[in-house]
């Protein structure tokens, strides 16, 4: 006992003497940070881990690592939707609405809802309006149109996400087909009015993105165009990324540089997508009989519609310069990938895969801004999962001589590695596949250590972003 | 600044005061603990992230908790294969031989391969042995054979996963198929036998699990049973839960508890698995005309077959009563629930769920264990993603009036909160669903904090347990 006790005096001796050198190291490990605090909460639209391995596997080879892989915090969201006629009971598969309205609001929705609650319409409070509120900067980055159910969920509030401008609010139809409307959200009827309108009329600081046509509409009192009202609002209306790029810091600033989605960056070899596979007369008498011919493997290629979009890293440097820009408050920013997930839809692998590497680029810029400041919490997640899936290039059961393929449609790539990788749409055999219901990746900085645990449902990253910004306990 | 010095010289004055008083708790903080190290490994066979919300939203709800949710750490596993004849060359869809090999070993491997090298047949040893070697007890406990591919490559070195027992060496064939063999694993080749031979002489101290039908044949010389083999090693072979439950600790066990495969717990209503979806005359004319009848929602319902099955906790309870028995040395433990993998191959989600309700239990068990004996490092994860995906109970394209429905095979079960829950499978049309190739959930209870990164490529988590066994660097 005589030697533990001596021993425990050298060290406490020690740690006394370090403590008397080092008061500054002291005083980083104790007080609190003095930057104000900031969120940078990434979304791959559809991004699950299909996805991410996809992406892995194409553009840094299967033992490779993107940069969101390098991240040190790790936790899964589970995703929660309610029915819209019984808000008490589940549904298993949301949609990018009621997902990211989730996010936004931590309350728990029916898909196709825009900051509203299931059932009684009642408009929830979001993130970004209560750091608006409590003097932080905010801003909406996405590839989609900045009034699609991603960005608008965070600053708009409306029954359905169609309604994204004042000619769509009443019995909108696509095709020939009625989708329904928000007439109690019109101005008129005393609700906020559109999504471009209330995007307009919100008051964050950055909104960049694509959706320049439901800003061109006149407003519903029809005495101007959104981007009018936008401009009246103290906004500075920019179209192409010179101009974005040519801003001086501390402007607020509408950026619209497309008529919609944003072009995506990569597609496949000549434009193809997902195609299925063609069995032999003899196959389709029996599965175990006869061939089958499945679509030639290719490999992505640069998408020429591209052009001079600006992509979604230069868009989050903007946001970034003008958030941070003599900012002692700290700010919200969302930035969100969206086309992994219209691409998958599309049964466009290729895509996909591009506007995944988009979102990695945007996270680079994220980190080295979070390098820069300290208090930055970076968040990347995704707001539901998707059709894809990576099925063998040759079959498990390739020798026992039958034809084994899937019905559904297939995109056969070789990668730069080398090697095969098929993914596989299978979910319907509409125009477009369907979402799906699997728990998705919740990733963070080392800011996020002690905040995010194993595992949250989604609308728990509310309360997560919430306490980081310090605006108080989630309700 | 004089205010400041001063407030550091009073917290270095109660950082001393405390250092004087709680020696225990700095020698607790500083020391290594003196528990042997343990490792309890726990895979769920094709567990992906679908699978796991499959289970939870069917067990405890969509907004429940299963107990692997309640771990404090979480990764995700890329994993990785390599072809055969060019093992530079990507794989991206594993099978559950060549995963498990990676977890054992830390090398990359080619599908079907047991603790052997791609292209060389080379033996590399595993976790187990190098354990064993240094006096760690060992245990392997599956609810497949033991001799199935996940626990035969943690103590076994065959090239083809196949070679489950002698008589099942050379020219093996399935239904008339060839799949053809291990010569050069034959002992009169010199080589280490059949992996029911392999586990016989392995001296791993806990061997539990299905599979007896692979100990019954005449070993490789045709002087004795495999099982008379492994008596004569010192196992005690038991065949049944009870007499599992009566050994007294301290035994070399061998636990049969049937032929092959144990029996699942749960299915769908009377056996029912996945159905096709029947479209009407006209649908099969022009997919956007006619209607669609889909399969019927149902719930699932206990297993007959299951009968008396020792539960994968109750294997579980005893390997660790083996292993934990006056040991000085500390322990590594394979736990496997098989059949989440083997019902997604056939289209079974009841079957699925019952079965990653196991592994749940058995992690329940675990966590109870490491309450007890700190040391204990424990991991769950999978080998391989698998078909399973959720997809809308009702359509997201529902409005468009077209019969939307998927070409696979669909499971659609009504939950215990009252809501509809469609699995599709439809990776191809064949007998069996294939493997998936996305990244797979890696996950650790508080132990692993310091040690599991954001993410791992799946051989890594070899170096992993390595490191927390004192067993040295990863090669």
């Amino acid at each position: 006992m005589q030697a533990v006790s001596s021993l425990f005096s050298i060290r406490c001796f020690i740690f006394l003497a370090l403590c008397l050198l080092t008061p500054g190291l002291t005083a980083f490990a104790s007080d609190p940070a003095p930057e104000p605090p900031n969120v940078i909460l990434i979304i791959g639209d559809g991004m699950d881990d299909v996805q991410v391995t996809i992406a892995r596997n194409y553009l840094v080879g299967a033992s490779g690592r993107l940069t969101l892989d390098s991240l040190p915090v790790r936790s899964t969201a589970q995703v929660l939707t309610v029915d819209e006629e019984n808000p008490s009971l589940p549904v298993y598969v949301a949609d990018s609405a009621n997902s990211a309205t989730s996010i936004a609001t931590g309350i728990v929705t029916s898909r196709g809802r825009i900051g509203t609650r299931a059932g009684s319409d009642e408009d929830v409070v979001t993130i970004l309006e209560r750091a608006r509120e409590k003097g932080l900067k905010t801003g909406l980055v996405a590839t989609s149109s900045v009034t699609d159910a991603t960005p608008a969920s965070f600053a708009a509030h409306v029954k359905l996400r169609i309604c994204a401008d004042p000619a769509n609010m009443i019995d909108v139809t696509y095709k020939g087909i009625a989708l329904g409307g928000c007439p109690d959200d019109l101005i008129s009827n005393g609700g906020p009015g559109s999504i471009s309108e209330q995007l307009a009329n919100s008051g964050v600081d950055v909104i960049l993105g694509g959706g320049s046509v439901h800003f061109e509409t006149p407003t519903e009192s029809g005495e101007e165009s959104v981007s009018d009202l936008a401009r009246r609002n103290g906004f500075e209306v920019v179209t192409t990324g010179a101009e974005l790029a040519a801003l001086p810091p501390g402007k607020r600033v509408l950026g619209l540089f497309g008529e919609s989605t944003l072009p995506v960056r990569t597609r496949g070899e000549g434009g193809r997508q997902a195609e299925k596979a063609d069995p032999s007369l003899l196959n389709s008498v029996h599965w175990y009989l006869g061939s089958v011919e499945l679509p030639e493997p290719m490999k992505c290629e640069p998408n020429p519609e591209y052009g001079e979009t600006p992509s979604l890293k230069a868009m989050t440097d903007a946001a970034l310069l003008q958030l941070g820009h003599e900012n002692t408050n700290g700010f919200f920013l969302m930035v969100e990938s969206a086309s992994i997930d219209k691409q998958a839809h599309a049964r466009n692998a290729c895509g996909s895969i591009g506007e995944l590497e988009q979102l990695n680029e945007a996270l680079e810029s994220a980190l080295a801004f979070a390098d820069k400041n300290p208090n930055t919490l970076i968040l990347v997640t995704a707001d539901h999962g998707h059709s894809a899936q990576i099925i063998p290039y040759e079959s498990l059961f390739g020798q026992f001589g039958a034809p084994v393929f899937s019905l559904g449609h297939l995109v056969r790539l070789i990668t730069p590695e080398g090697a095969g990788l098929s993914v596989n749409y299978a979910t319907n055999d509409f125009i477009m596949e369907e979402h799906t219901g699997v728990q998705v990746p919740l990733i963070a900085n080392e800011v996020g250590r002690d905040l995010v645990p194993g595992m949250v449902t989604q609308p728990e990253i509310y309360g997560l972003m919430l306490e980081h910004l310090g605006l108080g306990e989630s309700e």
